[in-house]
This record gives C-alpha cells, structure tokens and sequence, in this order.
C-alpha cells in the first residue's frame, strides 16, 4: 500500500499507473508535478491525480513513493531538484526507456548520500498517444515492467517498486542495466528509428504527400511508431546511444547484405532469409 | 456480369476476390488452377471455387475472366501455358506489386499476338497471412486496385476490370507502371524488406531468441509484415529490383545521417527529424 504516490510528468504513462493503482485502491492520494499547469489541471479534471504543484519540493513531501515519468533529460534536474527533500522512507522510481544513464544521473545527483532507495525501472508498454487523455487504467496488464537495481539499491526499495507495478497487473523481472539497454535498443529504440526514417525519407518524395495515397496496412503498422512522442525519443537516443548506435550499425550491415542479394538475384539468399525473419517472428510474437 | 472467372493461385488474393463476387452475385461460375491440388481441394471446400483442374488450358476453358494471383515470377509461364487458348473475348488481370516486370513478360508471352485484352492491375491490400483460409469477402472494401494500362490496353478491357475490383468493394485508378512501380517500392516493397531484415538481424542476438521477451507493441505492430510470405517477397524484390535498390539507397542514406545526428548528439537535427516523420504521418495515414 501507497499513502501518496508522487508523479513528475502525468502523462500516458505515470496516468495509467495512476488509473491502474487508484482503481485497485492501492494508493491513498496522488500527486502530479510537472512545468505545465494547464496539463497538471487536465489530469485532475481527468480524476487520474488528486492535485499538482509545480514546485517539486512540495511536490515529493508525504510521498512514499516517487516516479519520475519525464522524458530521460529531465531525470536528473529532477532528482537534483528533490534530493535533498524527500522523506527518509520515500522510494523513488523512474520510467525511463535506457537504464544506464539513469544510474549515472542518480549517482551525479545523490552525490554522497544513499541512493539505496532508488530503484531504476522501465514499464515496456505504450501507445502512440504520449498525453494524460490517453491513460487507461489497463496499459499494463500482461506487460513487463523491467527493474535493474544496482549494488546499491535497497532490496526492500525493489520489493515495493516491484509491488506497485503488479498491482498495475505487470509481470516484474530484474535485469542488469547493461543488457537491458542492449536488448532495449534492439526491439525497441531501433525499430522506433528504423521508422522514423522511413516517413522522413519518404516525406521527401518526388510525389509529395501523394506517395501515402498507395500506403496500406502494412505500411500503416511498420510506421505506427513514427507517430510516437518526438522529444521522447529524441531523448532516448542521446540516453542510450551507444547501444542504438551499435544495434543500428549492425543492422544496416545486415541491410546492405541483402541489398547485395537483391541486386544479384540470389534467390536462395533471399529465401532463406525471409523464410529465417518469418520463422523466428512467428516463434516469438503472438 | 462475369460468366466464369478462372483464378491462378487461390490463396488469399485470389480467393478474397471469387468470395466478394460471390456475395455480389458477379459471377457464375469459379475456376481454379494452380500446381497443388491440396490446396485447390481446400478452396472447394470452403466455398471459394466451384471446381478446379491443374491443366492451365482446360482451365482457361469458357472463361471470359481470368486473374493470375499467382507469385510475380509464375505470371510469365502460367501466360505462357494459356496464350493459344483463351477466348477470344476473354480478359486477363493480375494482381502483382510490381507492373513493369509484369508487362514485360507479357510482350514477351503474347510476341506477335495482341495483348489488348491484358490490364496490369494490383490490389493494394494483404494481410500476413496468405493461404485460401485467410480470404475474406471484405478484403477490398476500401482499398484501392490500380491498374497500369498501356498504349496496347484496349478501353473496355480496362472497364472490365474496373467493374469487377469495383463490385468487391475497391477503389480503382489508373497509374503509369513506372510510377506505380516506384510509389511501391517506396511505401510497400521497401518496408517488407526493412522488417524482415531487422527481424533477421534480432535472430542473430547475443541473448538468442530471450531479445524478443522484452518487445511490446511498437515491436509487434512494426514488423508484422515480416511474417508475410517469403515467397512472394522474394519475388517481388526480384520483379521491382531497381525501384526498391532505388528507394533502399534513399533510406540508407537518410538512416546513415541519422546515425551521424545520434552520434553527434544533434538534439535539434533529431528533434526536428522525428517532427517532421510524425507530422508527416499524423497528416497522411488515418
């Protein structure tokens, strides 16, 4: 149980955990801070938080829990902001897509004191909606909320984050920050890129917008992620950047190699490959 | 008003169509033909054919429509087996991705014959799943046929065609092969390739098949049509080689100054990038 669960950034995500807790009456009272008040004030009126600040120290004192939903530049003058101002027994979470620079930033914030009670986390669900209108009460039911807590981390800190997140309805597991990014980036960070690129490349078009009139389903799912959050991504590229950078070189290796079948005809080379992409989707992705 | 319509290949495409004719009450009578007679049995079975042979000029045999659903690289032979043996007032359609290939093979099958009863068409629309099981009657309903008539293409043979993709619910324009051809590669053929390749590339993990545990939705929906069939794609890489080589280039190129923004840590080249794909798409596709 949660007496006040503290949100910095009501958005899709810390409103659907949010919904999710209030209707399991996890959490007595809900607080939202962010910069903007026009949003703050939509997300009451939304009945997803009870009230908001914009000033972050009033925003942490009586929480017991933390979560930092912002986009992943803000974590850190977040916690800097608040670090001197949370309560003993608070824990503090984040939502962050890359795990790595989280650890840095909350090592390069907590300075000296005790970063015990942070708990480093990654709920791997969402929509292309990014506002506080499109939280629902369900996101994550039967999605993986990842922890990867550190030498330092307090295990009765994981517990309670852990706690939270299946009371949401996720599956929890734990997994060192270093794997999580690298994995992360490949089935996720990168597709996003991937994507992005595509709608860039063909805004180019010779024949402008006209070129979308031929799209259909299968282009409408490729690029369903390009129409995600820009600053978002933006900053999960700077936050996870070597491991994008690495999983986007080898991908365009691999790319080139097929486009090296493709102008040689290689029928096989071609066959084995799609047949291989389809094989191991279909084995893995329901 | 078709007498009998004789499909090549009744898989999804071909088997889509006869079903939405048949609620239409279009058509008559239903011919099959393919290699497999398995399969051609199913399509009986579940109502799709009325009847079917394996020999392509017993097929053609009364038929005063005939529609060559068949891989791109079997439309040339199977033209080859019925050219001496179709109607006189008979009207040849295929739905291929790819139309100039398509119109080569028929200069070539038909030679010194004319082939003015022959309208290059392709039913933009698919699922990624393409046997006779997964036809449905509203498969066209709201998708567009473009069909890609020459200077040969005689008028009514094109309106033909037209009233038949109409009848199952279709949207039907005309475009220059050369452009459908290119408008393709960039929005269909290209993302087939981009998601199979990166499909391939994830099967090659270090953590093995254990990457795909954390995809969610994003992963999911992005590369759904790398569960589309090998075959086909294979074929279609073949048939449009330069226009997808073309728009391949294109994208390598974009994604090569993407990664160079992420290396450089370019927040305002990402940010206006990843803006104008959303905007681009948000604008574009519903």
């Amino acid at each position: 149980m949660i007496k006040q669960l503290t949100i910095f950034g009501v958005g899709l995500i810390g409103g659907s955990l949010a919904l999710a807790l209030r209707k399991a009456g996890y959490c007595e009272k809900f607080v939202g801070c962010s910069r903007n008040a026009n949003h703050l004030q939509r997300a009451v009126d939304l009945g997803v938080i009870d009230s908001y600040t914009l000033d972050p120290k009033e925003a942490v004192k009586g929480a017991d829990m933390i979560l930092l939903a912002v986009p992943m530049r803000a974590i850190k003058p977040v916690l800097s902001s608040i670090v001197d101002h949370v309560q003993p027994n608070a824990v503090i979470t984040d939502a962050g897509s890359a795990k790595g620079s989280v650890i840095h930033a909350v090592n390069e914030a907590f300075g000296d004191k005790s970063s015990a009670n942070f708990v480093a986390g990654h709920p791997i669900a969402g929509r292309e909606k990014s506002s506080v209108e499109a939280a629902i009460d369900d996101l994550y039911i039967d999605h993986k909320v990842v922890l990867t807590p550190t030498a330092e981390t307090s295990t009765e800190a994981v517990l309670r984050v852990k706690d939270m997140w299946q009371t949401a309805g996720a599956t929890v597991e734990t997994l060192d920050y270093k794997q999580h990014d690298d994995v992360l980036a490949a089935t996720s960070h990168l597709p996003h890129v991937l994507a992005y690129s595509l709608v860039n490349t063909l805004s180019k078009s010779q024949y402008g917008d006209a070129v979308f009139d031929y799209a259909a389903g299968g282009f409408k799912s490729f690029t369903r992620i390009a129409s995600s959050d820009p600053v978002m991504w933006r900053d999960i590229c700077l936050e996870n950047k070597e491991a994008i950078l690495s999983a986007l070189n080898d991908y365009q290796q691999d790319l080139s190699d097929l486009a090296e079948m493709i102008e040689a005809e290689d029928e096989a080379g071609m066959t084995a490959l799609f047949e291989n992409a389809k094989a191991t989707r279909d084995r893995n992705i329901d």
